[in-house]
């Protein structure tokens, strides 16, 4: 169910996704600690960027971890092996045709699958009935409608909405991290919680600069340069001053911020 | 050297200001405290939003608090007074004109000020040399340009952008939150360190969705709608929507993001 359209499977793609979870694990994956012995699924773990943080941090629950795309789970295999996880098991399999029954995990944790999917709703539910009640379901998911920045930049501005654009074009919502909050309770969870978590990145904090400002969100905007470019969103210069923009943004009297939402909800 | 082109004098905005601090001091005032004895300088106190919380969460220090409007002190004496706040005195003072020699406050207090000045780096640079060496200053800026919400809706985001065009005309910065750390570190102080603190409200926190969708941020929305058409922004039939959205944010399936930007530096 993931489209590989805004978040490709190219290896530059899967660098950026994997620099992203190893700077952002401590903000994203605080407060996620499972108990011995539970049951976790993880659902759509893409090429592995968050199940080696995730099953570090609770190294006595059992994960199986699924993704639709065979070359990703291969990718995540290499990863946790490389890690040396042994409480981690992979599967391919479809979110919205999961080959688990009804109550057969005790927590679910997705991290920037929803914002791929054109039926995110549907996705929670299906997710939901594999939950036992009283389970727990934690989602993670991005907004880039929350970027900002200094200094102020219009070319900016209109290549973040170019990644707007495109994930809306190819099904996903590139702002769904605000409104995980009506999204899950739409899904029938009960008691959700969204925790509101802001990478704020100035000259004083170098390795956010480094590490988000540039090598994570700018990578990530410049990744859809061409394609934005393609469909006609925007001319080829403009997009560039752009990316100049967000470079300025990261450097010496720069700043930026962008906010991820995690929610959790029980079952 | 406060305008009050966007926060106006009126008993409505004064409501607006108090209940604001009303709602918001633990989020903005979370980390200040003063030692006993300690001199600090409340710069820009206006009607006293900030003073009592101020005032009560350091009982042992002595702020001496100054405004450019009497009328705004008139508001703060009386506010101070009807705390029974026996640690504070007010005085009229423009920030670019103090009455103070050099080095006489241990540390200073500024909340929603330098948003208004068209010189935010000078009047932080005669804020600190009223600091002894050591001292502190802590400023605190709002950021209106960091808005999001759900549902998306272009009207509310038009009605947003008035204000800050509003206030950019008037010769402030509705956006100055994000840039506090370089404005700081250009005014010579050292040691900056911010941080952004979210107001999220979603149905799950109606005291956020009424104390501050609403009742905070819609209203300085709507404060600035005749002024708005009347330069010509905005026609009175999109900014009425505009509001209508804003307030959808605030139903059941609404959700409201706003950042606010702490900053503490050392003189």
């Amino acid at each position: 169910m993931r489209t590989d359209y805004v978040h490709g499977y190219s290896e530059r793609e899967e660098a950026r996704l994997l620099d992203q979870a190893s700077t952002l694990s401590d903000l994203l994956h605080a407060g996620t600690r499972y108990p011995d012995g539970a049951r976790v699924l993880e659902a759509g773990c893409g090429v592995g960027a968050q199940t080696v943080t995730l099953a570090r941090n609770s190294p006595g629950a059992r994960f199986t971890c699924v993704d639709v795309s065979a070359r990703s789970l291969e990718a995540a295999r290499a990863r946790a092996q490389a890690a040396g996880l042994g409480n981690v098991a992979f599967e391919q399999a479809d979110l919205f045709d999961l080959p688990f029954r009804e109550e057969s995990f005790d927590h679910v944790f997705l991290c920037f699958v929803l914002e791929h999917l054109a039926r995110p709703r549907e996705a929670l539910a299906a997710l939901r009935s594999r939950l036992r009640p009283g389970g727990t379901l934690t989602v993670i998911e991005g907004d880039h409608g929350s970027t900002f920045f200094h200094p102020e930049d219009a070319d900016a501005r209109r290549a973040v909405e170019c990644l707007v654009t495109l994930q809306d074009r190819a099904g996903g919502d590139a702002l769904i991290g605000r409104r995980l909050q009506p999204l899950l309770a739409g899904a029938g969870l009960r008691e959700v919680v969204v925790s509101p978590r802001m990478v704020y990145a100035d000259a004083t904090r170098p390795e956010w600069v480094q590490g988000f400002t540039l090598d994570t969100f700018t990578a990530m905007v410049e990744g859809v340069g061409d394609r934005a470019v393609a469909e006609g969103l925007v001319d080829a210069a403009a997009f560039a001053r752009g990316v100049a923009g967000l470079r300025r943004a990261a450097g010496p009297e720069g700043v930026f911020c962008y906010t991820f939402f995690k929610a959790v909800a029980v079952r």
